[in-house]
């Protein structure tokens, strides 16, 4: 399925109106299973299936390691490729009521199915020192990172989230409706592809919120980087795992909301 | 709890970084219970917990009427607030399976919980012809939603969600770090206070996904105008329920993305 349809839309404004031909981004559910059972639907953009349902296994704390899972699959038969399995690797048993009780449910909100607030904080582990970047360097990451949003470009519409090294290269870069399926998908390819999390720097194109600090960190990734406003929560939690939190990444400046020890400033 | 959390912040850019005290908004869990059980989680903006709560329980197709709860309450001995029982009026039962079926366990994100895509779409009810509104009217109406966002100036980061009459009158506003929450607060605002909701126009400050409408319709009001852009599936489920979309209402213009019906156009 595409990333973005067309579609008839009026423009309307204070002279005359016209139709044209819009492009909306596409949005529709995605379905996990595992053994056949449907586990969790997340509405997302389609493509880059088996990017998100890895780093949602990843973020949500269902694997460890993406060797965990051997592979993730279309389920045959579904014409609009919105059904996934999760095919665990050898060895490996994911059993279903602990998926559904560890799991979110979402990655459009990240607390989903806790029926709890004691049990929001899910586990993270000890983050490296990570990388030392340059203030410089973070301020160039954004247009970086917007250069390589396609369908942002044409719809208006689409969450990014990208990876950097500590000199600013760009080493992924994905896409979704949902901020927090942007995130997992860029974790779920770089897992996937066997990058070093540990030393790379994650940017968004929004909010840094209390979810995406935890995905960044259950992901074992030391830095996040939002083009806008850091929640109080989302600070909160940075201090007590130890991320470092970046907000209003644009305009040739940014706030560091926790540990700037990670970030080189000016003699 | 309020608002916003102050906190010491570094600014940083291309000259020297400097120590200040910036305003974060707040952001908290939420937890809803019935019978004292805990029933689901929400990330939140503090503030307007029975409005949020009752815009949950009635846009998630919990209750479909007000006067079916009778009150919504902070659990006793709970400094922070966090921690709110539903009590339903005499005679009506909520069986805490059902409430847990059937809503998404999130207002973030709108699908949780519901672990099939069959059954993505809750029941909406049929919508009223609406309000009439002329053109002229909604280009107006973002800059009065941002004239009543008292926290969104100070810390930048909330979502807002209006209703107004059809010549333009601001008749509720409420903020939240969630989009989804922001919407919900307002309907169960407008529903606590016996506003016929299916008269009302509905504004978002930012995207209009399937969610919202969803919540939109499920709540019986017929027209949501958002900020930013709209989704592909927001549109096809506003086409089924007959939910006006109106898109990227700023700058002096609009798109209508479905049922340009409502609105009445230049001669």
């Amino acid at each position: 399925m595409a990333k973005s349809k067309s579609r008839p839309v009026i423009k309307a404004g204070t002279g005359e109106w016209s139709q044209v031909v819009d492009d909306l981004v596409a949005e529709a559910p995605l379905e996990i299973r595992l053994g056949g059972t449907p586990l969790a639907v997340l509405m997302r953009t389609p493509g880059d299936e088996t990017d998100l349902i890895m780093g949602f296994a990843i973020t949500e704390g269902i694997v460890i390691h993406p060797h965990e899972i051997e592979s993730i699959v279309p389920v045959p038969q579904d014409p609009d490729d919105n059904r996934w399995e999760l095919v665990p690797a050898d060895g490996v048993d994911i059993d279903p009521k602990q998926f559904q009780r560890n799991m979110y449910t979402t990655s459009s909100c990240g607390v989903c199915g806790k029926a709890s607030i004691d049990a929001v904080r899910v586990t993270a582990p000890d983050l490296p020192p990570g990388p030392k970047v340059d203030g410089q360097v973070l301020l160039g990451l954004i247009s970086t990172m917007r250069k390589g949003q396609e369908t942002f470009e044409v719809t208006g519409g689409l969450h990014a989230a990208a990876a950097f090294q500590a000199d600013g290269r760009l080493v992924a870069m994905r896409e979704d409706v949902g901020r927090h399926n942007a995130v997992d998908k860029l974790v779920g390819a770089l897992a996937g592809q066997g990058w070093p999390l540990g030393e790379l720097i994650m940017a968004v194109s929004g909010r840094v919120s209390f979810e995406m600090v935890q995905k960044c960190a259950v992901a074992g990734m030391p830095m996040i980087c939002g083009v806008s406003a850091a929640s109080s929560l989302a600070v909160e939690l940075a201090e007590e795992l130890g991320v470092t939190v970046v907000g209003f990444l644009r305009d040739g400046g940014f706030n560091i909301y926790h540990d700037p020890g990670r970030i080189v400033g000016p003699d």
